[in-house]
């Protein structure tokens, strides 16, 4: 039986331990972002008292050993391998160098971290931090109810052979495993990737980095909505109309850096509806397609079916990536919905990476929260997941002419 | 005998009271930086202590007189005569309402005067602030020194027609009345101005919006630093790369307001010589001239001149206004030194405003300090005149490349 946590080792051993769009994203706001200030906040969206299961000394402890790493030249050269980046940014990696968070506790004792500083260093801060405090609260959580690792492993794995029985059967499902941030554990990242790759044909590559080198697989990422946060905040501050079109600037940027690769638009920060109403037409000929992460996922793919259909161009040629909460189940049904009409691909995390059934995932994340000392504000196609001063929500529906209405409460 | 003080009117009785080049600025900062957050703040270069001779009660009372001013909307029509600005201008106008500038004392005693807020808002402060401490100034130091106002009224005058003379003298000197912020008093600004408009054919036309429409002569003005300075700032927050375009992109949204009036441009806020290195071609092209603000004028010019004809244009279709520390001397210097090579023009301020030989004027500035919470920096033509943080001055010269070394101490 493999491990499920290497307790004498850090659990992030490696900057590589991270998502593949955060190496692209990193690049990116080398060259557009410089100087920008930026502040990621660790956010517990359920009622759980971390506290109680998760010792803060050692929190910090896993922190500070991040704050020790460095992208190694060997590293370095991996990312070279991808052939994406221009010679800068090599540079750039080598000499980045992470002040550790800030971890305090709130009046109402809950759990503080906060990173703060440039951009291409705070932002570097969301995968790790949430990979620890994740890993940190499953183990603190197994001893307050008494399970046993091996409990835990066989419960953790009779769930994946179901899983793996169910993909064999539904050998046209494919997708990506973007669990990192939420896995129980690192170990137990790895072995169930192993076994998906051994047992079934279902992913097509894996968004860790240092996973994806370590298994040979393809290391897959999009982008996400700090890109669009940080340039609305940024923009914001100028004027109404720059804020308005950030969103299309920061694709133009985007592109420019990649050109023909990697080009898959995130659509809903501030509302997908507005955001393909104004979109200039260039977009849909030269991206891929779009990813959905909030609101009705269903009514997306309509959405991005009539869009492309507007401008001439057969849906076949174009992908939507789902990524909202997603599970197998759900994805068969996306998959056979949209059969014949547009490419679906998944990209599925904690469904895959922390699905044990004696413990329960929790919904933590770490967001964007501040840009050069203002608040971010995000709408996204679900309202119940709008992130930022309520005041500032509002502007910004009236700026983008927000007016989608659907809500449900977010679970992971 | 005019009275040189009004003491029972306040010193500023109208919006109009400022200079052509706020208006035009305030329009182009309603449509691109309606949002920002711009502070101006009062600098005394001299040793002078200002509250020996100003009462700051009677300074935050003008002030306050002036927040209770609004855009009539007679001036409003007045404005859209000149056929320059939008629709949107004029309800910006009518609709703006401001606040009082914070006037307090320093650690050591000198008078400090900030106007934050939005910029469209702060950047009004600075011609009203600096002609009410300039004025008050000017009636304690009268009072202290013993001075009448009939003895200063004759002095003033004198050396008056001792220009009206040489200008007879002259008649190929032509010059516009840029002295509102620095003048003696305005009923002296008003007959100073009145005399030479009935004695000589010197003035093209007058800064002061409300004095221009009232003598009904040309409404005279370009814009100023805190253009290229608010968007380098703004723009440095983010990235360097930015930072160093800012001050073509202000330029564009200039013309893109303005068509081909108003097109001067003012190239000297990051140094002149690399201004005109990396300057988009169609600016040449398309803009009227530049403006001359620091540095050696007649070696600007001699740039100038070559500047134009690295594009095969002839200087002789274009122009340099000179706006640096004039006296008739002076422009009669520059004007001999330039003549049938390329058109120049005259902005002359103190020199006619603020010239009474009994009270020497102040070096007083009131400057754009902070944008978005971080502090402004420029460097100019004459590092003397460099502006900001040490450390953000060394940045700048870094990011545009400069390398000018003309000091030369600032007078007024």
């Amino acid at each position: 039986m493999t491990k499920l946590w290497k307790k004498d080792e850090p659990i992030i051993k490696s900057l590589l331990e991270t998502d593949v769009y955060k190496i692209l994203m990193l690049n990116y706001i080398f060259r557009n972002y410089t100087n920008l200030q930026a502040t990621f906040s660790f956010i517990n969206r359920t009622d759980v008292d971390l506290l109680q299961y998760v010792d803060i000394d050692q929190l910090q402890e896993e922190l500070a050993h991040v704050s020790t790493l460095v992208f190694t030249a060997d590293e370095i050269a991996h990312l070279k391998g991808w052939a994406m980046f221009q010679s800068g940014f090599a540079k750039n990696l080598a000499e980045l160098k992470l002040s550790v968070p800030e971890v305090s506790k709130s009046a109402d004792g809950r759990l503080q971290i906060e990173a703060s500083g440039l951009w291409s260093h705070s932002t570097l801060w969301e995968i790790a931090t949430l990979a620890i405090v994740t890993e940190l609260y499953g183990r603190g959580k197994a001893k307050a109810e008494g399970l046993s690792e091996t409990q835990l492993y066989n419960s953790g794995m009779d769930i994946l052979l179901e899983k793996v029985a169910f993909l064999k059967e539904n050998p046209q499902l494919h997708g990506s495993q973007f669990g990192l941030r939420r896995r129980f554990s690192g170990p137990w990242e790895q072995q169930m990737t192993e076994v998906l790759l051994a047992e079934t044909n279902f992913l097509s590559g894996v968004s860790n980095v240092r996973l994806a080198r370590e298994l040979k697989v393809e290391a897959q990422g999009t982008n996400a909505h700090e890109l669009p946060m940080a340039a609305y905040a940024y923009a914001r501050a100028k004027s109404n109309f720059d804020a308005r079109n950030s969103v299309y600037e920061v694709l133009a940027d985007w592109q420019a850096l990649y050109g023909q690769t990697a080009l898959i638009m995130l659509p809903d920060a501030y509302g997908t509806d507005v955001f393909l109403e104004k979109i200039p037409d260039s977009y849909a000929y030269d991206w891929r397609g779009f990813r959905q992460d909030s609101g009705d996922a269903i009514e997306f793919g309509e959405k991005i079916i009539t869009f492309y259909q507007r401008y001439g161009i057969d849906p076949l040629e174009k992908l939507v990536i789902f990524s909202d909460g997603l599970n197998l189940k759900r994805m068969q049904q996306l998959q056979s919905h949209f059969a014949g009409r547009i490419n679906v691909a998944f990209g599925v995390g904690t469904n895959l990476s922390n699905d044990f059934g004696l413990i329960k995932p929790l919904s933590l994340v770490m967001k964007l929260t501040k840009v050069n000392g203002l608040e971010t504000v995000k709408l996204s196609d679900n309202i119940a997941k709008a992130t930022g001063d309520p005041k500032e929500i509002e502007i910004a529906k009236r700026i983008f002419g927000y007016d989608t209405t659907f809500r449900e409460e977010v679970v992971y």
